[in-house]
């Protein structure tokens, strides 16, 4: 090995594939890619600059483009396929999985996909892939798995276990816990289990092993239905059948638990800022820019209004500039005792142990907690206060002002999430900001208003 | 049906039960939990006061007691287990599944789990449960099934289908998607799929089957590394073995998805200052007032700290009152911000796309945006700070106060989940309070400080 060649194996690996793209040599950027584990295709790709991404695409066969797109990430999967001319587009989704292609052509803009699909020869396989792309993410038709087993009405047990063995390779993909049995039309009549399978008798019909009429979903059925079915039964997983009741595919309680998960990730992302979909530092400036700000916009507007409170006050503020110092202090504090209401109701709404009508029970509940918890904050913030400024009087607006709000953003933090359910609102996105701007407001006027009481005496 | 009747059916049902307890009615007690659904009942327990419920669990036979815990949410099942005297939790215990049984002991305190398990008089059933409460519940011993099938080397494909079939009732509860080979002292040799089964010659002995030294985990193996031999094969489920190689049960993709949810609840309780389990609204008021003062103590430190730096500049403050009203804008917002580099920060983590150790990467990314998204914000508030007091040096102070916050907290935001990852620190937990009081004390000394620079012109 020559000295060069030591110091470029020791630089980072997208800066060695950065060379080799813009060398064009195929064969070092293949071995680059393939030599790297799939985190690490991830974080290399991510690295690269936009222009060497574009002509890492253009040096590549269609086919290894698709298969470098199964192992990143699927947000990195659709900006690459988004930045791709139609025809190439077209190439690499024909090299993957249809399961992949459908999902990746969902999340395009539907314009892009349209253009895609065009490029795409074969006229059944564009028609399966405007299908699949066509259902939304979240409903039966876009988590279900194309690859099921069915049967027909007559064969009997020892005819599936025999068609199994023969097609051993066919069913490679196929999920074999679950056959369904069919009528001449492809109608879905009836469910068979791998383990009712096994252990049934050669000689018995399926028909009459089967359950009949099974439970199904249509393919829009929505993922909040699902599951609530999942929920409800101990299901492995559920058929999605079509209008006319035909079989199209199976939805795995797997599929609906991770998509549950990325829904979760998206209320993550959008309680801290992040809206209108993920946000990759690979993305272009401007976008992240505009995005962020998107949602802060309306934020300034917010604090303006619970600043506007403490603009009304700035006569008592000027006599008795000490107050300055504890206004964020209450806020916070009452803001944080808020929150762990907010948390508990958000938990037992998930629990099932209570339920959005059960707003008497929560606020006395609250109002309990609120009221104790107040007094003991109260109590040390003005002890604080006391012994910080000397000023009885001072210590005891602090102290009562933060006993107060307490009480009522404790209230508040346990009913917001009853309200918002009961409301169709998702109460983990919500609850946070209403909740603060409300503590922030009432926390400000408290402190100020009962100052300016007693403003005699400070 | 008198009058009294109807009117009673129309009461909620808590409290017909609770009449029903009072007056020692099995039949009526039992009836009312009977036709109310899971969720029902979990309601209907959490509304009952601790008295009638100590009288209902009098009332009701031990195996009826199990049916019922089956039913409720766990930390009210443990609740309920914990008030119970031992002798009649052990004879609960003993009508439950083992399963469950175990992980409900499992969360008791130790002492309690050893009171209850010295009651029950079958010394197996007791060893049994101590050790299955002895796993950690983020272990795979804690997490795996003890229902797995498994096989001798020399069986035939034949042998194993007859078996299935002959034995169907007995192995009602197993999983059968995987059956595993063990040698003559229980030792793990192989593991064979379903698939395989189903689809291999039933001549073959298994032994030529199945897939000798299997993937297998310990029953100490903690969640994390489930985690991450789930997340690198396609598994849906792995042995687990003793120390000495003993086939001892098989953890399933599905029991690990759902105990990272929980943990991920963990989390969110933790990072809503609900910490050290969970809370319920039917403990003891005392039990919760204490929980939630203890994270709201430490709490009023951080918020002094950051007072503090506002108390430092009172002759400023006093000097230009206005600025009160911009103090808690400037560090809401640049919290906001910084907020958002933090979710995006934990995603690319969580999507392998960046590492601990690319803190260049993030530092120049989020330094961009920071300093992009500053200038706009600080626009914004300055013109608005202008248009609403008249002075142009407030308003540059204002504006270039929180242009300034919002670049540190951006980067700070974006930093500090590498940081806590890197030191095995949990990001989505310690992340904010240690954002939030960083961007206070800055957005607080910054808006002060540049206030005193000027101080002549405003």
């Amino acid at each position: 090995m020559s000295e060069t060649e030591a110091l470029e194996e020791s630089a980072p690996r997208h800066k060695r594939l950065t060379e080799a793209v813009a060398a064009r040599d195929l064969e070092s950027s293949r071995r680059i890619i393939n030599e790297a584990s799939a985190d690490d295709q991830r974080r290399i790709i991510s690295q690269l600059d936009l222009a060497v991404r574009e002509q890492l695409c253009e040096l590549l066969p269609p086919e290894e483009i698709a298969g470098l797109l199964e192992h990143l990430a699927e947000p990195q999967a659709i900006e690459i396929l988004e930045e791709l001319p139609a025809e190439i587009a077209a190439d690499v989704v024909e090299n993957m999985s249809a399961e992949i292609g459908g999902d990746l052509l969902r999340e395009l803009n539907p314009k892009d996909t349209e253009a895609i699909l065009a490029e795409i020869e074969n006229a059944a396989e564009s028609d399966d892939l405007r299908e699949r792309a066509s259902y939304h993410w979240e409903s039966a038709g876009g988590l279900m798995s194309h690859h099921v087993l069915s049967f027909p009405l007559d064969a009997t047990v020892a005819d599936v276990l025999a068609d199994l063995e023969t097609n051993a390779e066919k069913y490679h993909d196929a999920d074999v816990q679950y056959f369904f049995v069919v009528d001449d039309d492809q109608r879905l009549t009836g469910v068979l289990s791998m383990r009712s399978l096994v252990l049934g008798r050669r000689s018995l019909p399926i028909k009459s092993l089967m359950i009949p009429d099974p439970i199904s979903v249509t393919v829009h059925t929505t993922l909040e239905e699902l599951e609530d079915l999942f929920e409800e039964k101990n299901y492995l997983g559920l058929p999605a059948v079509d209008e006319e009741g035909k079989l199209k595919g199976i939805v795995s309680r797997r599929a609906v638990t991770e998509a549950l998960s990325e829904h979760q990730t998206e209320d993550y992302l959008k309680a801290s800022g992040i809206v209108g979909g993920e946000e990759l530092r690979s993305m272009p400036l401007k976008d992240r820019c505009l995005r962020r700000l998107a949602w802060l916009g309306p934020n300034i507007l917010l604090n303006l209004l619970a600043a506007s409170v403490i603009a009304s006050y700035e006569d008592t503020l000027a006599a008795v500039i000490a107050l300055a110092v504890f206004l964020p202090m209450v806020s916070d504090m009452s803001g944080c005792s808020g929150n762990q209401a907010v948390a508990v109701s958000i938990r037992e709404l998930t629990l099932g142990i209570i339920q959005p009508r059960d707003y008497t029970r929560v606020l006395i509940k609250e109002g309990l907690l609120g009221l104790t918890n107040g007094l003991v904050l109260g109590l040390i913030l003005g002890t604080i206060a006391f012994f910080w400024k000397g000023s009885f009087f001072l210590a005891l607006v602090i102290g009562s002002a933060l006993a107060l709000n307490t009480v009522l953003s404790v209230v508040l933090g346990g009913l917001i999430p009853l309200v918002l359910k009961r409301f169709k609102a998702d109460p983990a996105l919500a609850s946070g900001p209403i909740l603060t701007t409300c503590t922030d407001m009432c926390g400000f006027f408290l402190v100020l208003n009962l100052a300016t009481i007693v403003i005699q005496q400070l």
